[in-house]
């Protein structure tokens, strides 16, 4: 079959009449620099609202960053703020879902969750996950399935799989109305 | 919320009675090892049967792998060759279909590809992508809709998204049925 290269285009595309995902992610003092600009490539993927970066995690520029954002960084909007809590509590006062990647006991999984758009997801870091005070104030825990015996993914491929679920269950809501 | 810490219980975890996906994962010439040690974690969160390894993609053990498997390496099946084409073929004699994560002419929107199970997905080198003679052998050809201006993602990242679609399209059938 013919192959169409990977090539920007220098416009946005649409995905099914989607010109932008409503959906923020926050990240929360998330250590790794290739992790936070894989974030921003994905976030650009997606379309997403904002990037919040809470705490320790870094944000543009950083040569490290760009090694994994590939130019992403410079299109996808974003925020830091070393208050978290705070940064999350102002996204729910603009009216987004706080949703908490996250497993605890009451986390529903990420298949069956049914987001109430739109929806701000928080990551944690990469070793100690969400700050307890983020998991308190969170709407909703949700939670990756896992069959494995790890039990936990990369935070940057959990990201890609929360973001892309996101997008999927918005275009299907898009196509009920 | 109560928090269940991330912990490797010893045992692997079923997903609504699902023990293993019927799906494996080839991997055309990845160059990075932290993207290969990425796959094996992810290929066990969704307890794939088996990760193919071709050209170039380093095989376990190799520190970098370890790295970002943080041990995933040692539970995932795994086999390497440098014929990448010849194990593709081997794949499709054991029953797998072979899907192209490829954006081409004709290739097919995950969220709208119907999938035949056993499935092997694969991923090309972050650069080229597949091989044209890989592009070439694949049933289908599967595309990550895209957003942005960008029009990629990290090809570990890309494996999250993909593998987890594949489990919850798996997960539908078998309610269906």
């Amino acid at each position: 079959m013919d192959r169409i290269p990977y090539q920007a285009t220098g416009a946005a595309a649409t995905y099914d009449g989607i010109e932008r995902l409503p959906v923020a992610v926050l990240l929360d003092n998330v250590r790794s620099m290739y992790n936070v600009g894989s974030f921003f490539r994905t976030a650009d993927a997606v379309a997403a609202e904002v990037l919040c970066l809470g705490g320790i995690t870094a944000s543009p520029p950083k040569h490290a960053i760009t090694k994994t954002a590939l130019g992403a960084e410079e299109r996808v909007r974003w925020e830091h703020s070393w208050d978290v809590a705070g940064m999350a509590a102002r996204m729910r006062e603009r009216g987004f879902e706080l949703a908490a990647v996250e497993t605890s006991l009451h986390s529903v999984d990420l298949f069956d969750w049914t987001p109430r758009f739109p929806v701000c997801i928080m990551f944690g870091n990469e070793v100690d996950g969400l700050s307890p005070e983020l998991a308190e104030l969170a709407d909703v825990h949700v939670r990756i399935p896992m069959l494995g015996v790890k039990h936990s993914l990369n935070v940057a491929t959990s990201g890609g799989v929360v973001l892309y679920e996101l997008l999927r269950k918005y275009r299907a809501l898009l196509r009920q109305a």
